[in-house]
């Protein structure tokens, strides 16, 4: 549902410490780490956004590159082989490339052997999932590790049980998606930290969960475990602890709405910041269906929120200022702040994030 | 999410005519017809529950029943054997009663594969799938019969367009689960019917999916595509005619929400019927969550259904009074009907439907 929005500008927000990986009781994607970087053939850095959005935002987790010969790009990390990495403790192999055509090719698929061969395990976030590969599965197998396709929901769901849980918890919303839930949700648990407050980023996509080294692919569960889902992700915690939830898709999205509501009932938030690009007049690939005013969107988040925690309330916006130059941002954040009457922040260029994190000290 | 609500009331209402089964390009569960139906080993009435909810909605779809020798209840059909049953032209077996525990035993199963050698289809609502029993599975592929598990969802299902489609839709939605949704849509369907009006009752769990033959099990889909699968289920139709689509949980269910909102997107529904059971004063099985008041319901609905249908409206309220006696039900329908300003109607009772069934002419 959700992507990354500008992977050049990662740069600018100190990367959050991440969350414990949970007991393998809570129902949870958790991925072994550190991890080798698979870059594949790919000839532009278009292709290895995943990998890159790793770097920026994890690179405690991230050890090694490595590519098929002809791969013409790099991250900056070592290039190594797995039999290297593996001897300096890496744990996995993470696909960080889109193949052309989404499907693993012949080529790829020997390079996932050759490591998993040196005793790495595989983890892929692409559509077409490793465990349907018998030539893959039969070698995880021979070398007991594992295949993790991080779109594959974890067994042991349960329906959502409605019931209040100890810890404060955030949920980044939009008006729409694709718009920036994970990255202002990112900036905030970085923030809350930096701020001296116990706070973690919790996954809701595929992406995210890389980043994280757990979470949740909310999108990919069956439907009537949604809420049961979100509240797998976002555990019982210490009274004073933030779990910050990377929202997905939108109340308003004509084709997401049902992961939306069920992420939202699941997370309890406390707090929600509405993300929203103004430059948008319809949701994107749905122009039949405009985007609703802010007003109207933080009203009726704030009623469903409230069915299962009465005090929920939007607390700020995130606006996604790609379309504008510096000077026309900092204003755009400015105006939308005295009309709305919250705090606004712009967590790209980082404006305004030490009012938002006043609200939740 | 649902289930019947009365099934000894059924008998007021004329069974409604039932849609054609969708072409195969269409993602819909489609079940061969007419049935035998398997009444297993039951004792009591209280285990046929699905069997006779197919005779009290699907006459015509019911050609015989069947139990093993110690099944000691009828649903008044003439008993047959497999053999007999495909000789006077059933398609398929149809799992009418629950199984002590919820799985199959082995002389269930048995007698599913009996049935299956006399060249019968098997169909099963039953959360435990005939498809992943080897057994059934070589059975089915020596007889060139299939196994269908109401509860799996078909493949091909898309995410949602949001894409507005020819033809009326009328959604029912609640204030809670299991009160009385599937009864309401299949009455509106029959007196639309009655009146004079083209319409076909669509269903969305797995007890409508047997009675209409058709269907989709709206809450075992990928989340994803919920909306997607809500619109495969009425698809475009006549400028005239009327889909009354099942609905399923509610908009204020803390664990099934999220199923309740991408039905409602994908239906689409130019009205609404909001289903309330006034004695209930918390969601079933959550105790902290209230019901809430109809002017919430109409209003959130509302909001939500404009998303992809700016007309949406709710036409009518659906009481369930089976907590009254007649004389009481009757003032509370009119009383409620003072109070909202919508016709009310109590189907199980035959109340109201004249004035609804005028909305929608």
């Amino acid at each position: 549902v959700n992507d990354v929005f500008d992977p050049a500008a990662t740069y600018r927000i100190k990367p959050p410490r991440w969350p414990a990986q949970p007991p393998s009781s809570v129902a949870q994607v958790a991925l072994p780490s550190p991890y080798l970087l698979f870059l594949g053939d790919a000839s532009d850095r278009l292709f290895i956004k995943t990998a890159a959005g790793l770097v920026d935002w994890a690179p405690d987790r991230c050890l090694g590159e490595w590519g098929l010969p002809s791969c013409a790009v790099s991250v900056g990390l070592p290039r190594m082989s797995p039999v290297q990495a593996a001897g300096q403790g890496a744990r996995a192999i993470v696909i960080g490339a889109a193949p052309i055509g989404g499907a693993l090719t012949a080529e790829w698929k020997r390079a996932l052997l050759e490591a998993m061969d040196a005793g790495l395990h595989a983890v892929s976030g692409l559509h077409s999932r490793l465990n349907a590969d018998p030539d893959l599965v039969a070698a995880a197998a021979r070398n007991g590790v594992k295949l993790i396709d991080v779109r594959e929901p974890p067994a042991g769901l349960q329906i959502g049980t409605g019931r209040r849980r100890s810890g404060k918890r955030l949920l980044t919303v939009g008006t729409d998606c694709a718009l920036g839930k994970k990255y202002t949700a990112l900036a905030i648990s970085s923030a809350l930290q930096d701020a001296g407050l116990d706070a973690d980023f919790r996954a809701s996509g595929q992406t995210g969960i890389m980043i994280a080294g757990s979470g949740m692919p909310i999108d990919a569960v069956v439907a009537d475990f949604i809420a049961g889902a979100a509240e797998a992700l976002s555990p019982a915690a210490a009274a004073g602890h933030w779990d910050v939830i990377e929202g997905q898709g939108s109340l308003f999205h004509p084709g997401y709405a049902g992961v939306s509501l069920g992420l939202l009932h699941g997370s309890q938030p406390d707090a929600m910041v509405l993300c929203h690009d103004p430059s948008r007049q319809t949701i994107s690939d749905y122009p039949e269906h405009p985007i609703p005013d802010l007003g109207t969107a933080i009203d009726l988040h704030q009623r469903c929120a409230r069915v299962t925690n009465p005090a929920a309330r939007v607390i700020g916006i995130s606006l996604n200022t790609s379309h504008l130059e510096a000077d026309a941002a900092a204003e755009l954040v400015a105006a939308t702040g005295r009309e709305i009457g919250l705090p606004v922040i712009d967590p790209v260029r980082g404006i305004g994030m030490a009012a938002l994190i006043g609200e939740l000290s």
